[in-house]
């Protein structure tokens, strides 16, 4: 999809210095501009990239003024970050979602509800009396089992996989391969040192704005609903155990663990390769540092690290020690021996 | 699928008490029962839902005595929890598995073994020369390669990739894009400092009521089997690299990894989040704290936790003065002045 | 596909000492062999299963002289494991290559550019202006979306997803249900204490000889690339942020992941479970042992450990003090008791 400068200068509400039929297609940092790409300059550092740029268009702040030639076509904003962050969600709304349609090689039962107003790609699965709302995106290749619900707006990519039962809210993404609505890791031990399956007979339920990532895990409830509150944002190759609930606005980066039942409060930061033990209580707006591991319940608003973790800055100061141990341990051992030989 | 509670009754040998036609068609808490469902009261501790709940069918004792009026219908047995959860396996009996039919848009190799009482979902893929057990349920858009052989009454789930040679055995469940028999990670440095493939001839072999978590990864092995044992429990996202053994009945939990060529012994029990070097023996009924990191041999019912990981009970000392350096430090501080001091 | 000991011996450049006519089909270790199979025996520790082994063939050295009988077919070689190593990467040519072929239920675009030799198999997708090198394989239920380019002569196994935009080199193996391109996880917090989307809108570019790990993510960059050098390994299960970029050569085990815009340096070796901090530079051939955690810049030529890593000597030095902690901790208060007393 091309762009001229006139268009853009519309669309961002700036004026056009030089090439205004000029046109771009793709989007790139100043410093490695290509013909036909849009650049913007908004950190003065970066000033003198616009020189040499082969940046087709470039996106400067009003106040800009050239000290030496340059061959792209400006277009003068207020806040030129703000104008190419615009620009950005534009370019990212028309270019990923795909015009209403479903495809001839898709199968959708004929007890699924099915708007107009949705798009379904090749080989993608939608099962009896599953409820799709309208603007919804369903990739090539995506399984929606039985009974799911999915909210409008909703986008789910190639791959994924929404088990019987659960329920998507609105304007949420599941990215590639995240699977939703597994088997929970339920084994009861027997007398015989092996175990029983506890059947997961309930669901997994996500709010509004949730983003899942690729090949995340997410299981459904033993009982009732393992539970994702509106606006989560869940990075990739994530574990979700059964029953665990995430409270709203938190966020939880990469590789991080909950096992079955925790419960995580709202507007939390949780860091990569995390693990939390199961069926704890993890407070509001809580931290929780890269790697770390947690067995105890967390209280509201605090930070903390290690495994197992304790509070941030305490952890820290340990740390210090450790590195330095040699040394301790040298110290220590001069001084007992001092004491043994008076 | 509706019972009524004259039905259930039947089920768990109980009576019920109120109406004998009341339906019931899904399970839930007693504190989150709702019309339609069937709900149980066990702990003492949640006698006062009972005066409350919506719940259509209520398990209880035979020896509850009820102190407030009530509406939902009960049924009386003599354990409760026991008679629900019997309930619940034969819930999951007949709703996760489908009826023995092959979907048209299956795609069968005329090469393959294939019996009358199976079910191959849409777009699923069955390779030449496989062999699939008696009441196997290949769910829909799931690979099976050449030369596989599948147990009786195994279910593998969407997405799961199954490659050639692999052999899964009974009773197994594969949860939803799993890779089972994917090339291990073998590489042989050479004298330019970049890397020869080691080529991965092997495959992959599962006991019977082996379950493998969703987008976990089991890798074939270089020469003969990666081989996991009978009752092998794998949750989610975990890594098995090849030729590893596990013994007979350990559990594994999410995330885990383990290393090429590493033998784990039976009865272990291993937690999330560990990883496990190549080349290593770990004993019998051993226990492995998650997070842990194991580099060496580990002897029979030892539990270790750490990284690298040693004796449990030594760790967890060294960890509480860990927590307490700064103050140990600043203790051996003090006492290093005193002595220069005298 | 059957071998003759004599087809064996001219591939090997080597003498048979037996049947001529003695056909296997598959490979094992000595001390696995069966009837129908190849083996070789390098190490002399193995040498007492030659004389039990039921391999139909073995490749032995020329110098080996028996001092039992023995009944399998003798392959006389020079260096028997590097003739094994030759068949093996045979065999694998052979094996791993499905025929040149698109198979009818696959969906490739008009506007795609594919060669003749090629495979694609059932249920793969390919997009619109992609455009796919010769002799790629594409296996069966791959999505590849659009605007992407795969070279010559790789492998993309089942349920793998390439998305918009992402390049591949040549001679890569791109592993099952492995994500390539998916959004990174971009937020920007906002005044309500939630998060917009910071769309990403670069892509994923591979070199050549990269290995992409089953279930391995590697997202797309917001502007730019997200870049994977030539000879990169990439284990199962492993996280790349966007805007990531790794060094030729580098190797990567299982389950690391690394946060947004880090660089990391060519001729790395980087152990499973690590965690890499966004933003941060990591020299070349740097060392990073598993489960370490990276908050810091690595130079050249450094080999770390720990969390926060740290020197690779130095943290096992602390770390041995650290299994001794109680008895140092113990010496400590009985040397504060003895000042306190004098």
């Amino acid at each position: 999809m091309n762009f001229t400068a006139s268009q853009i200068a519309n669309l961002v509400a700036g004026t056009v210095e030089g090439n205004a039929d000029a046109e771009v297609y793709k989007l790139s940092k100043i410093e490695e501009g290509t013909k036909g790409s849009l650049s913007f300059l908004a950190n003065p550092k970066y000033t003198p990239f616009i020189y040499d740029t082969n940046a087709t268009i470039t996106l400067v702040s009003d106040s800009f003024v050239a000290e030496k030639p340059y061959t792209t076509t400006l277009v003068r904003v207020s806040d030129p970050y703000e104008a190419f962050s615009m620009l950005l969600r534009h370019y990212n709304d028309i270019t990923s979602k795909p015009e209403y349609s479903i495809a001839a090689s898709a199968l959708v039962s004929k007890d699924a509800v099915v708007p107009d107003h949705v798009f379904i790609g090749d080989f993608a699965l939608v099962g009896a009396k599953s409820v799709i709302g309208n603007d919804v995106t369903i990739h090539s290749q995506v399984y929606i089992g039985q009974d799911v619900t999915i909210g409008d707006n909703t986008i789910i990519h190639s791959g994924a996989r929404i088990l019987n039962g659960s329920s998507i809210g609105c304007n949420c993404v599941i990215h590639n391969n995240a699977v939703i609505g597994a088997d929970g890791f339920g084994w009861a031990p027997n007398d015989k040192g092996s175990y029983d399956k506890v059947p997961q007979t309930g669901n997994v339920v996500l709010g509004d704005f949730v983003d899942v990532g690729a090949n995340t895990t997410i299981d459904r409830a033993t009982l009732g609903s393992t539970k994702i509150g509106n606006g989560v944002k869940l990075d990739n190759l994530i574990q979700i155990g059964h029953n665990v609930e995430v409270g709203d606005h938190t966020v939880i980066a990469a590789q991080t663990g909950i096992a079955g039942s925790t419960k995580i409060g709202s507007y939390c930061q949780i860091g990569g390769q995390v693990g939390i033990s199961g069926h704890l209580i993890i407070g509001n707006r809580v931290g929780i540092q890269a790697k770390s591991g947690i067995l105890k319940n967390i209280k509201d608003d605090t930070k903390v690290m290690g495994y197992p973790a304790f509070d941030y800055k305490a952890f820290n100061k340990s740390y210090v020690h450790f590195r330095n141990l040699n040394e301790h341990i040298k110290d220590l051992q001069s001084l007992k021996k001092k004491l043994d030989h008076e």
